[in-house]
């Protein structure tokens, strides 16, 4: 599938209202509640969801919000950062298959094995040709979880514009609760946006099964809105239902 | 590659003389021991053994007597045996990849990946379709390695006669010292050989990137210096080299 990020909107369609779509969000994250205690009680599917993004793009603030009300028994957030010596000594999906779900789990991965062909690439750390055989590598190991663990990935791209990535850092110099959020070097990677965007849509066109979801991310309410949905859609599908009792 | 067990000798050659090969075996394993230390000293590459094989056919002897002599610093050893809940929650390579072998280490496995397209076969635990699908799972897990990791798997399959199997069996139901391997479900199993070597011919042919070894493995001594030969001309093959002093 071939994307092109600047041609999508970052903002909510116009006739999206907030409180409305907030009301909404409430409504469908009481919904994914029950649908959780339904995937761990029948325990045959597992969810794997990843968020990716540019720096302050909201991939925090999804977790929080939109995993933040299910039971913690059933979900666990793992984030990737820089992977250590330990993790470096072995293939770059190591550390991630470690932490796939086993059945019955939600598994949220902030950041993951896509910045292997990410951050890698735009700093020029890794060359193209090691990029696309590790994308190879990520379609066969994601196909593996699908086809042999029942693992539904969802892929979340959380799109913002550069003026709201821009805002962010902005607040987060300036507001003392955020402080902790501020990163110097943030800048800098800021001033590689093009490079990213680029590194992402080759990324969205060689490992898109499944495919990525793009979502519009510079207003919080409309991103939780979209990425609370897209749960409840994907859960209902899976026709779960309670175990009989065991006699 | 289509390998036909039954038109294997499970046997020594000939020419071989049993005392002359134990010296020459004790000699490799001297070597073996200084290119463990350049393998662990360089951390570029890293090696992972299957062993494979019948019941009885001596795959713990072989790590006994072939791995034995190493520095256990750098040598692992995982022996693989039926699933756990956690792990049968998982796609069936999750426990597997865990024990994958960091840079610089020598990995054994004793049963592994392969027993999910064997045992569980004979037994019909699992259909042809499944495990076709499984097979693609395990070549694209073990290119994973190879490719991302410089992880050289060797696979051996120590290829033991029935009558040889009935001999260690009844070995281990008379002597003291070999009780706690005694178990009665081997025979059992034992009667399924046909099935087991069909099963064992299809992983060969399906799963052979790398390449299997068949083991002649009645007589403990030459097994011994087959696996310590291959394993002197894979790390020799490495072209290592003790890394520079850091200044």
């Amino acid at each position: 599938m071939s994307i092109k990020l600047q041609d999508i909107s970052t903002r909510a369609p116009e006739h999206f209202d907030k409180k409305e779509t907030r009301e909404k969000t409430a409504r469908i994250l009481e919904e994914l509640d029950g649908l959780q205690n339904l995937l761990f009680a029948e325990s045959k599917h597992s969810l794997l969801i990843i968020f990716q993004g540019m720096d302050a793009s909201g991939k925090d603030g999804a977790v929080k919000n939109v995993m933040g009300t299910l039971n913690p028994l059933g979900v666990k957030v793992r984030p990737f950062k820089a992977p250590t010596e330990e993790e470096l000594a072995h293939d770059f999906l190591w550390r991630i298959h470690a932490h796939a779900p086993a059945r019955g789990m939600i598994q949220v991965f902030n950041r993951s094995h896509y910045e292997d062909i990410l951050i890698t690439r735009v700093h020029k750390w890794c060359d193209d040709e090691t990029a696309y055989k590790r994308m190879d590598a990520i379609n066969n190991f994601e196909r593996l979880l699908t086809d042999h663990n029942k693992t539904h990935i969802l892929k979340f791209y959380l799109h913002i514009s550069r003026e709201e990535q821009s805002k962010r850092f902005e607040e987060r110099r300036t507001d003392t609760a955020k402080h902790w959020k501020f990163n110097s070097n943030d800048y800098k990677e800021a001033e590689l946006w093009d490079v990213y965007r680029q590194m992402y849509e080759d990324c969205f066109q060689h490992c898109n099964n499944p495919s990525w979801i793009v979502v519009p991310s510079d207003q919080n309410w409309y991103k939780e809105y979209t990425i609370a949905s897209v749960l409840l859609d994907t859960l209902k599908g899976l026709n779960m239902k309670y175990p009989d009792l065991k006699k």
